[in-house]
């Protein structure tokens, strides 16, 4: 139970966003950078260092990806006044907001050298600005060889 | 403050939900987990690998249980179109839009071997499928001895 | 990449908020506890452990505070009907619900002894009771030195 081979891991990965609500399936990079880290057993923590961007899990299929961006759209709208907007003009008020209530912040635990994510659960990035973005994911790992 | 002995400690608990909406209880059980580690301070990390169910902290009773419900309805609600069953049928898109709002993953510190839960304070795990199902709770915890 | 020295570090904060909808703005707290801490690479884990409190990040400005309100005050009144209130009589269902959608438990990485924040992207803690309160917020980080 008790391992003192506990270790690091963090690799950043810049990832383009082309548009308002891409959906970015993050699985097989996820993947490839435990792979890099050598550990066996422990967290993943993968975070976007942005104000309107999120990181959450959904099944990844385009229906799916549709139902997020027409909810986000239904509960936050990007067409009602915003302080934010009034504020600075920069049109991006729902967008923030968005990314408050999704989190930018994802906790995945792993064994085996595998993260334990479902079959139909991939962890993704998702875009909220209104335009595309070079984005930066942290990820960073602990756990034991 | 630096301590040679840090260790991790894992356990997997199958948990059988009866109906869309099921609510349960895990403070005992993440409080057990935590005991069977021996650690002492760290991260507990509870994680779902599914993606029509979630986890999250909420003061445990039926008022509240019924509120969470009556919430989740009028934003995300079950009769309304989702693209998700459109294309696969199979009549839960509404649950997995809910579970990428709440997340599958719920980090809670702990030291001296007690989890940092506040009185009225208690992690949960919420079945958001249609129907009762098999749900596998991963709990992943690092610390010292 | 390995490193035995592996180390955890701990702090529990007091914090005073005046009024429901409060957005305490926890980056130059943070930012001195990681030093505090001495460790260099890894993660920090902040949590309230309360059940009408919330930790999220955010672009810290009066703008987006006033719109979280209004899109709280949105998705879930707190002059609609709660069982939880029906029950108990507190007056602060909205309050826990808000709280369950929002969550008490917030990850960041660090490296270099600093937290993965962007220049817009605020660590806060949110009071979403009726009235002001004594919170508790419980710092806990595990990393290398």
């Amino acid at each position: 139970m008790f391992d003192l081979s506990m270790g690091k891991y963090r690799e950043i990965v810049n990832i383009r966003t082309e548009a308002e609500g891409d959906i970015i399936d993050l699985s097989a990079l996820l993947a490839k950078v435990l792979q890099n880290s050598g550990l066996g057993e422990g967290f993943l923590c993968a975070f976007v260092p942005h104000s309107t961007c999120a990181l959450f899990t959904i099944e990844y299929e385009l229906g799916l990806q549709k139902d997020m961006r027409e909810t986000l759209q239904r509960l936050m709208p990007d067409d009602i006044e915003y302080e934010h907007h009034l504020r600075w003009r920069d049109g991006n008020g729902h967008s923030h907001i968005r990314a408050s209530f999704l989190s930018p912040s994802l906790v995945i635990p792993f064994s085996d050298g595998e993260l334990d994510l479902g079959t139909w659960q991939q962890p993704v990035l998702m875009e909220l600005d209104p335009s595309g973005r070079d984005r930066k994911l942290i990820i960073q790992i602990i756990g034991d060889i």
